[in-house]
């Protein structure tokens, strides 16, 4: 107990907690903006680097100091087409546009891809289906089908059973899209089976159905599936990859297709409200960082799982069934509210302790790289004494 | 002759323009992003000071070095609910919501003051008729009806015969919505009319109607019709200020209004895919401007006009009547395409020449107040020998 009143002091004089937290942490306890720069910070909380603000702005001087960054007009040219372009070559698609978020480039995709054909088939777990506010149903007249609650997973047969309804009904209607998001966020990032995804994307292109993907973290993937960003993309007929997870800018989205269903896209995302004047401070940090993903990723979920299983003593290390950057470390013997303390002062941010298991859900981005191994290790098996 | 040609060939040497742009310069040559680091930088092209990336991004690291920079979470809190209240409070309004673009606040704002009144009075050459793809009538369903095309004013009357025009149609319908665009881009930033506006709102008031007002320019205003901005924000129930023309951000607006209108729109926003995840690399550079803006900007029009009437010999200045921050510049002998390379030399940009009359439009900006007038009357004294 002494040691645990140690560690609340240390916080507190430090400033990352205040007198009132003691039940919870406030959320600024565990940004990686405070007094600990002496250490180099690592969460397990995010998909990307978490910079603070002043590091994000270090970060654009470095990049635009190193060469000349065109800047864009309305979201179109200079570095943000070069971003365009990079992420179409990535996906193997003919064609990228910039979206300012992922809610807009998710609506934009399938409002285009829909056409005449009212009916889109969402997972229910979706993020188009639960966390966009109806976009697509208020402000484009969809119906939005949710397909399998508490699912990450749908099979060609639940679309057959949805065609089957279309066909029976007494006004003709059709399905426009399925939209499938992987991996999906609300089940803990749990990647959505490629066989079916292959079934699914066939029985569409037979039968004039677009095909969308909310890949918003789909450059995680491949570490654990196998399968590359290009062979899951070439199911689609559109690509929907977030720059603010994997790749670090502060926001922003593409929209990747083939040239025809690109061209012309931007005045559509203007009309949206979504041409910012400049995106060229999130499209310049994302370039950045797209080539060396998939490789710093996987080193960084190879060293994680290393970490975590070599933690015999204190922690299990438990997947999640078709998991991709989210996992599950159960503490063994300490209270993990003092295990995530004692790690905060290590510059290390974990999650707030989950209720589904005594441990931390923790998501594996490349800011593990920073810190050596054995230095984990060490500052984790302290954690737990 | 050979002047001229020194001129082109210290251009192209610059690397300003290319061999192939004798006939047009190309946008690029007119980026204070180039090899004139020398001089300090002053437009006369646009509404502010015109950052190239590299000056945005050193901007950026003064500012989070300066004082702790909170990080928003998808454009609320942090630095943006600072630059929300400052807005607010400048404005005369209870509160403010971020929103990523002019074309968004403006269409959230007349979609919820509209109600269940679908008819929005417009003027024709606003913003929201012209160069918004039909968003609010596309997304929306709401009936932009635009007034006195050509104009930047329109008068109770106009609004009156619009009144009548729904009083005597068969199905019952009603006017939600009065827009006022002021300054009016398309009319070289004409400032609508106050008294006029004045009339306009008692009537809307009167009658249920809201009012908009499209201001994304409106500092600009006082410091030529000697009303305040606050004046001006009260007669309407929102309101709507960029950040990106008079403040400096790369991107983003405001929209101002009562606390119960702006309470949970930021789900509006969301549902439009407006909240990008972090909106701080705007707000926290606006935020250093707004509260200075006012006098720089009385002070730059103060000395362009010093300026320009005392270059009684190769010039001419030309107000626009109602105008604002845009006026003439007449070039009385030299050729106007050989003043402005001439300019762009010595670091000075002006925009293309115009068809209208021999010379340019120009903007004023406070970029005008990094060069002392002094040195400003000879290099504009040269550029036209």
């Amino acid at each position: 107990m002494k040691k645990v009143n140690q560690r609340r002091n240390f916080l507190k004089q430090s400033g990352l907690i205040g007198a009132a937290s003691l039940v919870g942490l406030p959320a600024m306890a565990f940004s990686g903006n405070a007094n600990r720069k002496s250490l180099p910070y690592v969460n397990f909380t995010r998909d990307g680097l978490d910079f603070s603000t002043e590091d994000y702005a270090k970060r654009l001087v470095e990049i635009t100091k190193a060469k000349w960054i065109a800047i864009d007009s309305y979201s179109n040219g200079g570095v943000v087409a070069e971003l365009e372009k990079k992420m179409a070559n990535a996906l193997g698609k003919e064609a990228a546009v910039y979206m300012p978020t992922g809610t807009m480039a998710n609506h934009v995709a399938i409002r285009k891809l829909a056409g005449d054909k009212p009916r889109v088939l969402v997972q229910a777990e979706s993020h188009i289906y639960n966390d966009s506010g109806d976009t697509a149903q208020v402000l484009s007249n969809l119906n939005l089908v949710p397909i399998n609650p508490g699912n990450t997973q749908f099979t060609l047969e639940d679309v057959k059973e949805q065609a089957n309804r279309v066909d029976n009904g007494r006004v003709k209607t059709g399905i426009g899209v399925i939209s499938i998001e992987s991996p999906v966020r609300r089940k803990n990032n749990e990647v959505f089976d490629y066989a079916e995804m292959k079934n699914i994307s066939a029985y569409a292109k037979e039968n004039g159905i677009g095909m969308h993907l909310d890949g918003a973290r789909l450059f995680n993937v491949p570490a654990h599936t196998g399968k590359t960003v290009k062979e899951y993309a070439e199911l689609f007929d559109t690509v929907y990859i977030s720059i603010y997870k994997d790749f670090n800018a502060a926001s922003g989205a593409i929209l990747a297709g083939s040239t025809e269903f690109c061209k012309d896209l931007y005045h559509t995302r203007r009309m949206f409200g979504g041409s910012q004047p400049n995106a060229w401070p999130f499209a310049a940090v994302a370039n950045e960082y797209i080539d060396s993903f998939p490789a710093d990723y996987q080193k960084s979920l190879e060293k994680a799982e290393e970490l975590f299983n070599s933690l015999n003593a204190g922690y299990k290390l438990k997947k999640i069934d078709n998991g991709s950057n989210v996992m599950k470390l159960h503490v063994l013997n300490a209270d993990p509210r003092e295990t995530q303390l004692a790690l905060l002062e290590k510059n290390i941010k974990l999650n707030n302790p989950t209720k589904d298991f005594k441990g931390f859900y923790f998501k594996i981005n490349p800011s593990i790289l920073r810190v050596e191994l054995k230095q984990l290790v060490k500052y984790f098996t302290e954690a737990t004494k």
